[in-house]
């Protein structure tokens, strides 16, 4: 590497100038051999990855069709399920080779999808090295956590305030302060979690339409009028009730995030998991807090609903006639919906899973939801 | 690559296993194979990645030294000023070889800032291949055209249907439909400059914080009540100021979109810009342009103030007292200032720039620019 301290000592004009001169010819040589360097880098580089990409294809689909074609031997009685079954041990474990090993940069990332497109435009944001993948999902749950203690933090002291500071009446400011705050964050965790998708992450699509559905909300939320006296500890009973279920939220959200990280780091430890899945309010075996965190899921799912119904109630009655509390109430209850059929979704399938890892098939039956 | 359509044919049990099982021999053969290929092209990739960086930003501060040198030789009469000159034209030559080649892969990329850490987490935009930047270029100008047209069309279309369809009066929906729109549209914008800037754009940092402006505005304008009747063509008064000023910001976005390609292209031609530039109201020399260009901006500045002025008015005078309109009034007022300061700015950068190409110094002036 060049150093141009030496010119920079030359004495009389002359020296100076001639330092000068074969310091600018060194750099310029230079630049010429840094840029080939770049190039060639750079189009080898291009060269190899399209191989790979086309070989990490190629095997894919080679252990996609092998798949199928022993079980429809194994249907005609060709092949004897017990050596098919090792077989498709075998197959799953290169399966996994391929798609959690380094290769996996080379397999096509899942589509970007209009979301991150309408935002973001085409840029990529799929990381080529597994440690930033993971230092990207890691990031996602320290986001996830930060946000769950906010989420108790703020509606509780809006609560608090309510009844110590304003008698009663929320001011519109501070509530339309956390309307904001929850705009941001429903944006946010719906542009990471298409991020993530598009680096493998196996979330299921309803979490990140759930995510819509509450930017959604909040927008709409934001329109609402905050009704002032007279008479607005009834006529703001909706934002009461629904700070109160952010509250729940909040909690479920810390339970759902400590429970999903021990979950996650079983599971790869057993080898099961992808590590980039993301399963809000999935669960596989921790029994302890099976029992904690399904209930409340259910309860807060239920609150989620009565809160929607009780806000098109308002309309109905009459007590608040806006489109907003109609269109919030309505998307409540799509949510509250969706959480619960995903919920019970989950629950169905792990149940089936265990059922039949208790007769001792569990291989090939991780195998066929994996395929 | 394998081809199992041979397994398929396997007549007998026998023979259909022994097909079966040599196929998932093969495979899991395959996906080692793979795996090791992958993880050695990354491993030497991020090797030979961290060498060029290396030399890059030794050759990048080499320059910068050498320039320095030669300024300050020149000041102390150590070197003749003609001599110098040339010295810079070819470090000049050189430094566009390092920034706008290949090698410009391995610069550092500009921070990334808190916006895009925000939304998008610590996931990485940088593109190295140069083709891939200037497609995000390219896609951020379709998106700005498609922009300006919506910016025409929107606001007029709420101020035909005032006067034709709603009796002078708006209704809140729609209003507020486009201020979600317009909320949407410049958190697009702001993500997307972010982008532009760590893909080593040298866009003026006022652009985006005037998009973060516009957006708090539009995120305020939500949760501002649309007045109905009575009176209610006095106090929507804002609004249609408002949407007279966006519209005028359509034409002046379509104009500058038209000219800033020009002249990008133009620059591009010429050497003397990098390719990701962009430089919302500024301008070089097509002066058939500037002459229409200039004057519409200074009047939209005008206006943007003018508007601002109105609404501080109204919140003094006690019409509409809401906090809502006194911020975005001084919101509008902020941005005026800032737009003009901002085009002034290069205005006078590039008129210096024209003097000095006139005496013929323009690769000294511009290499200073761009040091």
């Amino acid at each position: 590497m060049g150093d141009s301290t030496a010119t920079v000592s030359g004495g009389d004009n002359n020296s100076s100038e001639r330092n000068a001169a074969e310091e600018v010819c060194r750099i310029v040589e230079q630049s010429k051999e840094l840029q080939e360097s770049a190039a060639t880098l750079i189009s080898r580089n291009s060269q190899e990855e399209a191989s790979l990409r086309q070989r990490a294809l190629a095997l894919d689909s080679s252990i996609k069709r092998l798949h199928s074609y022993i079980a429809s031997s194994v249907k005609k009685g060709n092949l004897d399920p017990k050596d098919a079954e090792k077989l498709v041990e075998e197959l799953t474990r290169a399966s996994y080779t391929l798609s959690e090993g380094d290769a996996a940069a080379f397999l096509p990332s899942k589509s970007y999808g209009r979301f991150l497109k309408m935002f973001l435009g085409p840029i990529n944001v799929h990381a080529t090295r597994k440690d930033v993948q993971l230092k990207v999902k890691e990031e996602y749950n320290n986001f996830r956590d930060r946000t769950a203690y906010l989420f108790l933090f703020f509606p509780s002291l809006l609560l608090l305030l309510r009844s110590w500071v304003w008698n009663g009446c929320f001011p519109a400011l501070p509530v339309q302060m956390y309307q904001a705050w929850l705009l941001f964050l429903y944006t946010g965790l719906a542009l990471r979690e298409n991020i993530l998708r598009v680096n493998g992450s196996d979330i299921r699509p309803w979490w990140i339409y759930h995510h819509y559905c509450a930017m959604l909300m909040a927008l709409i939320s934001l329109t609402w009028e905050i009704e002032r006296q007279p008479d607005c500890s009834q006529k703001q009973k909706g934002i009461q009730l629904f700070l109160k279920w952010a509250i729940m939220q909040g909690v479920a959200m810390l339970l759902q995030n400590r429970y999903q990280r021990q979950r996650l780091y079983t599971r790869i430890a057993l080898g099961k998991a992808r590590r980039m899945d993301v399963v809000w309010g999935e669960t596989a075996g921790v029994e302890g807090q099976i029992w904690l965190l399904y209930p409340i899921l259910f309860v807060l799912q239920a609150f989620e609903a009565y809160v929607g119904l009780l806000l098109l109630k308002t309309a109905v009655v009459g007590v608040v006639s806006e489109w907003q509390v109609v269109t919030c109430g309505v998307l409540l209850i799509i949510m509250a919906v969706g959480n619960f059929t995903n919920t019970v979704k989950t629950l169905v399938s792990k149940s089936r899973v265990k059922a039949k890892m208790k007769k001792g098939k569990s291989k090939n039956d991780l195998l066929q939801g994996s395929s």
